[in-house]
């Protein structure tokens, strides 16, 4: 986690801005400007829809990233957004990738793999890339990725494994932000613990001979800003363990509510927000339907930095 | 599940041959075959690796479903082989999902996704497809998706909205057949009962407002064939729902381990073996590296063909 570490230290922030665009998010004038371009090189008209989508987000999100690039140090892309359009969406995931890197930001993609060994091997290529010597490619331009820890040790060894050849990290699901996550994650066990602190020792365990000069292993965990207390409890809980907090903003979590997942020094974990950020036009005064493409995606740029810095600033006022 | 249970009725058949190829499983010369071609295409050497199998691993995957599209009615390709080659070959899993169709097979993408709900609304796309009335399409060519229960019911509503609104279906894994799978799935609960078997109720209850004529539910499960004797409890724990079985031949599990998996009908679950079909061709007489791509594919087909009537027998004879 060393290298996710130095950089959310070198940008004193440690937000991560989710690149999750979809319909609602990405002002509809970006996506309509790019109708007869798309029109022009489909083959068959059923593939404008996502063809026309995937220009567009790939659109938004450079705008984005070059907007908040010397704010923030990590984004995450959300692999589904980018699913939902097909293959041709998940060329725009990559792409989206590419070009976050080459803005010097970490790229944390989250796409919560998870499978038998031999599988999860097949996946680990996200981190291991393709190819070997002056052949070898990293197709996915990712730093990190989220995993799910359902299947057990050897579905999450492969990834472990690939993390460090390639020096890179993976986060478990560990206690996820969402409502009914108590439905599974807080069943109680007969010893007295819950299925969330289960995982979260088979956590610690995974990445122990991964533990990097900062103190954190390659392995981290997912754990929800929704869930302040038991967030406090498992930072004890998991000492060299780095955490990735989503549900800031849109979802409810507060810089208060994050607070205690940070560990004495300020270090321990990254929280994310999408909505809040990369939606955040949608609230400006500046915007409006008459806009054209390129004017939105000003205000879209200016109101993502704008609540990138505002929640830098909430994080420093909490954390630091 | 009814359009699975009649293609599954019309071949006498509760076999799924796994679409999952890798290096070992694609032999050599028919990669090499594509060197050339793929050489002159690619912008970027460094991208040939990926490209070259990308092109070989349809070519594989054709020829399988081509020689076993009259023996078994159902294909499941699983996507991290596919993802480990990059974007480009997740064109590839498409692909050979929208040729498995053409060839009259249900198609089930083993793609295991799972998260909260607004994303997991994003994943559905791969059932529901994208745009509407004439611009609708279908980009993943999917009949069903197997689905990860860690978060939930939130995580999991989005997708059984989605496969009711398309006539699909969907899996969610219970008991996986990976050794270490008990590590969590095994866990006891205070109420006695064992995690998994709390993850069995939940899906009964997802798909309870979904089942169809022949009495099972839109919400299947996936239980490893590896494990007979929970399978058999399962079975009667889950009236309506449908079994995914994998594990089957390579991974150990026989025709009598799945035997108890299915309901006093013969029907209620399919049964998948990957290696032990795609991967035939590696114990036949006729292989020999000296064939030509062509030659090495024919035996691959032979192969493949036997070894999927050697398995539907097998399952027959245990369970009809």
């Amino acid at each position: 986690m060393d290298r996710l570490i130095a950089a959310v230290e070198a940008a004193q922030n440690p937000s991560v801005v989710g690149l999750d665009p979809t319909d609602a998010l990405v002002p509809q004038q970006v996506i309509d400007s790019f109708a007869q371009e798309v029109a022009e090189e489909v083959e068959d008209p059923s593939e404008i829809p996502a063809a026309q989508r995937a220009v567009a987000y790939f659109e938004f999100n450079r705008t984005i990233i070059d907007a908040i690039s010397d704010v923030v140090a990590v984004v995450k892309p959300q692999i589904a957004m980018y699913e939902a359009l097909g293959p041709a969406g998940v060329d725009v995931y990559a792409m989206t990738c590419e070009y976050a890197r080459s803005q010097g930001l970490y790229v944390l993609g989250d796409i919560k793999r998870g499978d038998i060994g031999s599988t999860a091997a097949a996946y680990a290529g996200h981190l291991r890339g393709i190819g070997e010597g002056e052949a070898h490619t990293d197709p996915w331009h990712e730093d990190a990725i989220t995993v799910n820890p359902y299947l057990g040790s050897d579905g999450i060894e492969p990834f472990v494994e690939a993390a460090k050849e390639a020096d890179k990290d993976i986060f478990a699901l560990v206690r996820t932000s969402n409502p009914s996550s108590a439905q599974i994650q807080e069943l109680e066990l007969t010893d007295g613990s819950k299925l969330y602190e289960r995982v979260a020792d088979l956590v610690e365990e995974w990445g122990a001979d991964t533990i990097g000069s900062h103190g954190y292993s390659r392995v981290g965990a997912v754990v929800g800003a929704t869930h302040p207390e038991q967030g406090r409890q498992l930072r004890k809980r998991m000492p060299h363990t780095f955490f990735l907090v989503p549900g800031y903003g849109a979802q409810g979590g507060s810089g208060a509510d994050v607070a205690g997942m940070f560990d004495k020094n300020g270090s321990g974990a990254i929280v994310n927000s999408s909505r809040g950020i990369i939606g955040a036009w949608r609230k400006s005064e500046s915007y409006s339907t008459e806009l054209d493409a390129g004017q939105a995606l000003e205000v879209v740029a200016q109101s993502a930095r704008q609540a990138a810095m505002n929640m830098r600033d909430d994080l420093r006022t909490f954390v630091y």
